[in-house]
């Protein structure tokens, strides 16, 4: 049997809709040997990988059914193995995913590696009709995630409570509490919050309250993870919200 | 002749490499009666709307050759005389561009909005191997813009600056010397800095160095607007930078 090239092409698959797949992570679906791809991903998308292998190396809040080290054990068997890898992931491999600790990894032994960025989470407040920057009143937002090694508040929730206009909070539906009091504490009871759960799979919803409010909501309510917290005047807009998110199952349904 | 129904869809088409637009944008496109296009977008993207009329509505650092009104007022027009408007955008719609106020303006005459999100340029910092977080070392990244209406410095540097453990600044290019001076103030001079140069386009570029010391590196090297600023710990793997750069200009070549 032909020898093939050990090759690694980490692909961000996008939020859930499996068509904000970019055409160059179809492209290198169509060339591989192996996919090995996360729970999270639409399984529609492996129709573009007819001849490779598909294994599931999913990974779901808080249960890891495979662990990062195993992922990275089959990345390296099979692209030495078989050639192609691609490792295709949730979002974008990059914004809080472990795409560079994979690509270190592979890179050990001598496995050339390649990266197609995807549509992070990042993006799903605009399609909500949540603007993250609002001309005139503010320019910036932040990045973070709630979770920290050790299971306590992060310092980047007190931070962004303090000083961030506007904070995209991943991983944080299970620290709501604590989050909400980091905002009371900074006075910031009204400000908007928003909760965008499942991304854009069929089952997204999107919820919208303030911070003095939100848990009663979220209580009543029960969104799923995974679910995307925005802190900031933009979350304020939930009639468009509607509109939007109304369209968007429309095109996809 | 038949009457065609108007609708607006907004679709971002990435960062420069026209392979980066979404498979759903493909198909916005493939749908479209007019497109309206940004000067950063490749024209390649135009190939897949065959059936449509093109208009160029580029906009450049500084020079707004078409203005937004312009824009607005050709959204509407081409919606309400030739039907499905697709306005295709660089890097995301959402994200320091102004989806929100055309998708606002084309509902004012009752025409359907949709919306199809494109990778950013706040994906650019992964291409070309700078993670934004670093486990371990801090977990958040703030996104901002350099530039005030009236031309000052905006308090989103200042306090990223102060807070920030990771900030990505757009159109901070002409504004770098009062950013390193508000990153001076704060005694962070050893701080990594990346500037990343055209996006994925082919003449993409990325020069990097430290707080101290990136003005008379970019005085040397006089990289191109429009140009990404990461300022944090992850700008320093700047080997890795040209590994995936090369990468990636080898496969969009």
């Amino acid at each position: 049997m032909e020898k093939k090239y050990p090759k690694l092409t980490l692909v961000g698959a996008g939020p859930g809709d499996p068509d904000l797949i970019t055409l160059k992570g179809i492209k290198a679906l169509e060339k591989a040997d192996v996919v090995l791809y996360d729970a999270l991903v639409d399984p529609e998308l492996l129709q573009y990988a007819k001849n490779a292998v598909h294994i599931l190396v999913g990974k779901r809040a808080g249960k890891a059914s495979v662990s990062q080290k195993t992922i990275n054990r089959l990345i390296v068997e099979n692209a030495l193995g078989k050639g192609h890898v691609v490792r295709l992931k949730g979002g974008d491999p990059f914004v809080f995913a472990r795409g560079f600790e994979e690509i270190t990894y592979a890179e050990q032994f001598g496995i050339e590696t390649d990266v197609v960025v995807g549509i992070s989470s990042i993006m799903l407040p605009g399609l909500y009709g949540i603007p993250l920057t609002c001309r005139g009143i503010n320019q910036s937002f932040s990045v973070l995630t709630a979770t920290t090694a050790d299971g306590s508040i992060s310092e980047e929730v007190i931070n962004a409570a303090k000083y961030a206009p506007t904070a995209i909070i991943f991983m944080g539906l299970n620290k709501l509490e604590s989050i909400v009091d980091a905002y009371l504490k900074e006075g910031r009871g009204d400000l908007p919050v928003a909760i965008i759960s499942n991304g854009t799979l069929k089952s997204s919803e999107v919820i919208a309250s303030d911070v003095k409010s939100i848990v009663p909501v979220v209580q009543l309510k029960k969104p799923k993870a995974p679910a995307l917290l925005v802190f900031g005047e933009g979350a304020a807009s939930a009639h468009l919200n509607q509109i939007f998110s109304e369209h968007f199952k429309t095109e996809i349904a």
